[in-house]
């Protein structure tokens, strides 16, 4: 390090350092951890709750929605988000309100009594599953919970990288899975290529029952510029061979309401049918009166693109008050970089080797909540401790600009002080 | 047997057949088979659809009970559902709409990773569940599922024999839990005795996380009489020492609308701290909306009872014309003996022994589903071929007249020929 750079590095430190004892001493209080819809976006949502009342309970075949039954969701609920993802309605599973517990059933079934193509339970056989990085943290800890090993390769822009993939899933029958936000990835916004989902859909694994967790959570939520597109993998697994290998999960948690809406599963009828028997032990249908409210509310797919258009206008605002931030504080001091997605619900940000953990803490000693380092990796381990997710869609635009002073700040200072101790 | 009695036999197997003829000539298409509430009963509840609409989603504590969160469920719930289970709201965990994902998520659980006092999974210790017979298909399908042995033992008017119940326990660590519908039990209509209480919660057990598998599906479901007392298993089994044993289910599935209630799980709170560490890694939380839908419907209660009363008045007949039925046409005659409910959702038939598979196919070949025999049983089999489950709920007081002259024809057809041949 020259002089120069040293008392560029010192001046920047003491500027940052003093700028974050000034909003310290405020006394804050505000979260940036999770991935939460604002109240505005939910009030977006809030004619479905009166769509569907007394008199006015019969689904689209005079069947009594009220009553027990309906295991693979109401038929118009099927047709309806079949069109959302790209598919049939008999390759469609509406479920529940939460596509966390459809990927648990999925894999705690798998785990119990295995896949269709492959050799049994996969709790006899050691198994692992690829986790690009940085990832999901509730997928991470499903397998964790379910002792199933996970193994990191490197997101790229145009999704996981291929050939440490292909190398994984080559020989290794025990390699059983993949874990894909395929579509404004989780947290850093990849978009998967036409080629990485041909790639993914026909790439020859040692496994039979190799299956694509494919987690389109974010499918139809943009910033502005409308949905992203992305390669069909049902169809793309079908025309490679693999028909059963993607299971798709999907919900309107972050459509609808976050705590009332419903989740969705499609896959090949080979898988449909086997998933409707493993939860056959544990469920007789889901809320068939909720699901029905859906489809009043949105009548089809160009309801769910217009609606999303809306939520585009509440959430733009507040990303591009993290991108200001950042740029501002940050641009061109080597000290961060960070995504500039075109929707999902993270900003992505990877600070100087070492230093997220303190970033975090200090921005919590601060009262700015950020998730905690590490959550974005398997086993709560970022080997480089650089990434930081930060989660703007729930706080106001006033207050993402408050809270990120704090963090842009924190970064600052704690990355100076790093880089001056070499 | 005397030649009269062979005579009488003769007569009665004719005048039988005769009139089960007449019946099949007639093309019915009747189902008996499952315990579903009637439309009118479930039209008790459509107010509570439209009790929650936009700009009033908010819960007593304030939270915006549209977003993520709340795994144990709404605190109002907790409450409301602690006096409909005579215990604290501490002890209440409200979860969404079917008691049997509860169950299963319950005893997958167990197997994978344990209960509390105990020595780890149960799937490593060949766990076995008593099962009291007849009962419940489903809870003997989760236990044949998940690979727990299943040992009968019989009912008598005051619970479970308590005397088998302690000899399979006292020594056999691997005996694990035991299922229990202890009011208007399933299928037998029986109430367990304050005694019976009393012993299950205090019957020294070798393994040391027994569980009583507590499922009060029928706690208020009465038909006229009220709601029978019933001894609270919590707090007898805190008095007795063993404060962990008790898991109470219950739900409003066949309160307000089957497909679209809430589910509920109540038990010590070192029980529910740990079944909610473990539903935390499936889920962030319940539709909490349709929590806030039932408590605002009904208020307390006496809100609950009130609306129980309403469904007495519908169902009540039902059960009276399947006993006018089976006393008009099987009664003194040897070949029957059945239950007379006061409560819960079935009549339970005992024909002559290894007769009840040939008489339900019978009724089906007449166009009259009968629950499939054995279904009553572990394994689906039933030892005797003798019990027969009668479901009046769903259909109308003149569908059951027909159905029950179809089935006492086809019990009295089938169970003469049994006695006639020896």
């Amino acid at each position: 390090m020259t002089a120069l750079e040293k008392a560029t590095l010192e001046s920047r430190n003491k500027d940052a350092s003093a700028r974050f004892e000034r909003y310290r001493g405020r006394n804050l209080s505000l979260d940036m951890t999770r991935g939460k819809p604002s109240p505005e976006q939910l009030d977006l949502a809030d004619d479905l709750l009166t769509l569907v009342q007394g008199g006015d309970t019969k689904g689209e075949d005079g069947t009594d929605l009220r009553n027990y039954g309906g295991l693979a969701g109401i038929p118009e609920a099927r047709r309806l988000f079949a069109e959302y993802l790209d598919t049939t309605p008999d390759r469609v599973i509406v479920a529940g309100n939460a596509s966390l517990a459809v990927m648990w059933d999925t894999l705690a079934n798998a785990m119990m009594y295995g896949m269709p193509d492959g050799d049994g339970p996969w709790k006899d056989q050691s198994p692992k599953i690829i986790c690009p990085v940085p990832g999901y943290d509730r997928h991470f800890a499903i397998c964790e919970r379910l002792g199933i090993d996970m193994i990191n390769v490197p997101m790229t822009e145009d999704g996981p990288d291929l050939e440490a993939v292909k190398a994984l899933v080559a020989d290794d029958a025990s390699v059983k899975a993949i874990w894909c936000v395929p579509k404004y990835s989780n947290p850093s916004g990849e978009v998967y290529s036409d080629a990485t989902v041909d790639a993914l859909a026909s790439i020859p694994t040692a496994a039979k029952d190799f299956r694509l967790l494919w987690d389109n959570a974010y499918s139809v939520h943009h910033l502005g510029e409308g949905p992203a597109p992305l390669k069909d993998i049902i169809t793309a697994c079908e025309k490679a061979g693999n028909p059963n290998r993607p299971l798709v999960f999907g919900s309107t948690s972050k459509i609808t309401h976050a705590g009332a809406g419903v989740a969705l599963i499609a896959a090949s009828p080979v898988n449909v049918e086997d998933h409707l028997k493993k939860i056959s032990f544990a469920t007789i249908g889901p809320d068939k009166i909720n699901q029905l409210r859906h489809v009043r509310f949105f009548k089809n797919m160009d309801g769910i693109l217009a609606h999303m258009q809306k939520h585009a206008d509440i959430v733009a605002p507040k990303f591009k008050a993290v991108d200001d931030a950042l740029e501002a504080r940050l641009g061109g001091t080597g000290l961060a970089t960070w995504t500039k997605p075109k929707g999902g619900y993270f900003v992505s940000v990877d600070v100087v080797d070492g230093c997220a953990k303190e970033v975090i803490k200090r921005c919590g000693d601060a009262g700015v909540k950020i998730t905690p380092a590490g959550a974005t990796y398997p086993y709560g381990k970022d080997p480089h401790d650089r990434n930081i997710r930060i989660a703007p869609t729930l706080p106001s635009v006033d207050e993402i600009q408050t809270a990120m002073e704090v963090l842009t700040a924190a970064i600052e200072a704690v990355c100076t002080e790093k880089l001056l101790k070499g």
